[in-house]
């Protein structure tokens, strides 16, 4: 993608509070400060990377307020408040480019069934299914081979990337936006066990999407069984997770890839999830909980606390029994070592020889 | 979803065996006891909620006959022989209205190869491609997008959702309800490496899938290398599972989500497989074998046994395991304190001063 | 998938380089040893399975130059170099029949912006959308229901299979392989946190994919924040694994299912990742690094290095450390034992009684 920005367009962006040096590059491209190069923007979004700073060959570099350095010959440092927001604000304008606003309007090749309501400003792309009853609110997005079934709703600004569905029954909030292959209602996973077979039990409840959420690609949520699976409003979930019926998750909470939640666990406001957790079902995780990345979740986690591991510990006793895990070896060796040596000291004792080891 | 039953028509429905109490309520909604309030039904599914009976509104109780307490006033008991069983019978009720037959046809806008054999009574939705030589079975329902390859086919009564692929040659049961987004069909992961590059190894074997599968959203099946991937007849497969080529399943297994099946493994009929198990390849898990949510299977299962944990061990010994190993912190300093002692007690023994300990 | 070859056709497709033995029949399947019959081809691929030679029934068997045994009646021994790849050759032609080319040009039910470049002997198959600015290249096939988005491109010779999604601005190069259900392109997952919200940090960049990739079923690949997310030529990946944005992904490498790395982290060339395992963000791995199956990596890997584990450590002591894992409960009871015989030593001796173990 092509784009083009001086620097005085960027300090405006940024809404810059000062600035060090000069440059008179156009800005084409934005990098990592090691990478960068001239007509590059970069950023200290981390203070760990702070030292690269001095040696980065970008022509604009957005800083903190209090950044000590100077910058070099032909280059600019923009002193904002958080230079990772502000890259983001420049991001943003690119986006814009990334992503046209399409024309509302709907395509021919889409299939819309009698009985839905399609908003005049919503945009219906080629070769999407709306069944009957379904509702698409102001300027929604359904950019291709969109699928939304019968009595579901998708409400106002909502962008559905090519290939997902929502099923019957299912509502989408305002601001959504949904990646491709993403699943909204599909069963849930339950059965009854009669007579040597899995008899299903039919999930006949729905899922509600918050205004706001955002869901990455090939995740799926699945009906609830009664009632409602829901996910909170601001709630931004990662590609591949798994959320199964009656789950409900809050608000502004964060679900990293790969994540699965087992079926009417509860996990509270501004709970954060590393990628490939798992959490087993019928818990409750409280508000600000976090879990570790590849964690097992097997009991309820009280409101803030960090757990991690499989099964899942609090966070720093898990972090001290993985160093503990690779001395086992060595614990092996010194529990030998001991016995031996108290083997030998009840030899030279005629008490001691006469005290039999207690049975392992 | 808007429904309503009267307490003699859910009676009916559920094949009450006794009563107690009575309500006047139209039952509009179905919730968990906690959560149920006038024009509920609940249930009590697990007998660890017992307690919630006595203090649900709910205006209908699902309970089995040997519960002991009574109704409150304008509340129905309803004493069913399983009060889970009862609920999905209600519920099956409620799923007809959510996901009404479709009236059979092909729909104008989906792609049949002319060398394509589709029933008279199957359902092909809109936008749906079926290729050249597939079979299409009686009552079959391919909703919306579906893909069905060339050569392949789908049984009876089965139902594909919006978005799911069948690719050539692979086969698909009767009354088989397969979620949006399965993939039957994909290649198996296959290489030969050969001077410093991986050469594909083709993978022309096909999937067949048996009849009362159903198999959750998302969930890959990949083709064999040559031979047939296989899942029997009732096994019921979540979302997000991987299944690997020349992997066979047996009969009325259950695996739950984001469970992984490497290349050529065995599952015996009735295994259950918890959420985000992995299993590494050509191994064999017995007849109803268990394996825990998460545990990693490097070895194989017998008949019956229940395994967890990473690498999988015998379940009590892992839960044990899981236990001590919040305590290592203290064993080491344990281990200290000895170590301690026994070179004191060294000191002060003249034959033990002379011992040395044995290297660690 | 019908079939027939003759032993004398099969010795040539395999490049056989000696013969034992002879059969008339006429090969109709491909089978393992211990399962083919006659009319079946099998194969000695791992040396472990060399006694199934003897007794298997197969009337062609692909072996080995130096293999000892000799046929039985009616069966022949092809001698090859290495019967994978032989066998391998062989599934090549069978291939052909299972997906025989499909005739170039555009179906009329795909939707191709008019500011999109088709080749002439590119295959768009039904129901695909081809956006604006978007190339196709020579002899690529887009078999159905396939997106590619604005300015994205895929290379000659490419495959992408039902439900393929490429989004705007990605590159796929040639001869690659992306099965049903790949998502090339969905946003990366960043976020800044700002005033009790998610603020989404908009992924501007894209995804590139080197020639002869291949991408298993319902993988995702999300975009660059800004920059590219890349893999390399050669590398194969499994079905759903997740590669975060701005992943670099070597040459060769190896990823099975269900894989997730982390944004921003770096894969050397020829590294192979066993299934479900995980890495975490900002990490590199090197040349030739192995990752055992479930191993979550939180740190760099050195070239040619082997973890394993939760967290990663060295593959050797991990193979240890779960050996003594499940000695744990033996070695509590060493402890206590060594512990009651210290406390009895200590009432013997007047010296050790006035010694206070110290504090646990």
């Amino acid at each position: 993608m092509e784009f083009e920005f001086t620097a005085a367009e960027l300090a405006a962006i940024t809404g810059a509070r000062g600035q060090r040096g000069s440059t008179s590059e156009r800005i084409r491209g934005i990098a990592a400060l090691s990478e960068a190069g001239p007509g590059d923007l970069s950023f200290l979004g981390n203070s760990r990377y702070k030292a690269e700073v001095a040696t980065t060959r970008a022509s604009v570099v957005l800083l903190p307020p209090d950044h000590a350095g100077e910058p070099a010959a032909g280059q600019l440092f923009l002193l904002v408040e958080n230079p990772s927001v502000a890259l983001a604000l420049v991001c943003a304008r690119l986006e814009r480019k990334l992503w046209p606003a399409p024309a509302a309007g709907v395509h021919p090749t889409a299939v819309v069934a009698r009985g839905a309501t399609v908003a005049d400003s919503a945009t219906i792309g080629p070769l999407c299914v709306i069944e009957d009853g379904a509702i698409i609110g102001e300027r929604a997005h359904l950019q291709a081979q969109v699928f939304v079934g019968r009595g579901a709703s998708v409400g106002e600004d909502s962008w559905l990337m090519p290939g997902v569905v929502v099923a019957a029954d299912c509502t989408v909030g305002r601001r959504v936006r949904l990646h491709s292959g993403v699943v909204v209602g599909s069963d849930g996973f339950g059965y009854e066990f009669v007579a040597g077979r899995h008899q299903k039990v039919p999930q006949v409840g729905g899922v509600d999407l918050g205004d706001d959420v955002e869901i990455g690609a090939n995740t799926t949520l699945d009906r609830a069984r009664f009632g409602r699976t829901s996910v909170g409003e601001g709630t931004k979930i990662d590609n591949l997770v798994q959320v199964a019926h009656n789950v409900r998750i809050g608000k502004h909470c964060i679900l990293c890839a790969q994540v699965g939640i087992s079926g009417s666990t509860t996990i509270g406001d501004y709970a954060v999830l590393g990628g490939q957790a798992g959490v087993a079902g019928h818990l409750s995780l409280g508000k600000a909980a976090k879990v570790g990345g590849g964690a097992a979740v097997t009991a309820d986690v009280e409101p803030g606390a960090f757990v991690n591991g499989s099964p899942a510990i609090p966070y720093m006793l898990e972090r001290r029994v993985a160093v503990l895990r690779e001395r086992l070896p060595d614990l092996f060796r010194r529990v030998d070592a001991l016995e031996e040596v108290i083997d030998g000291l009840k030899k030279l004792s005629p008490e001691g020889a006469g005290r039999k080891m207690p049975p392992a």
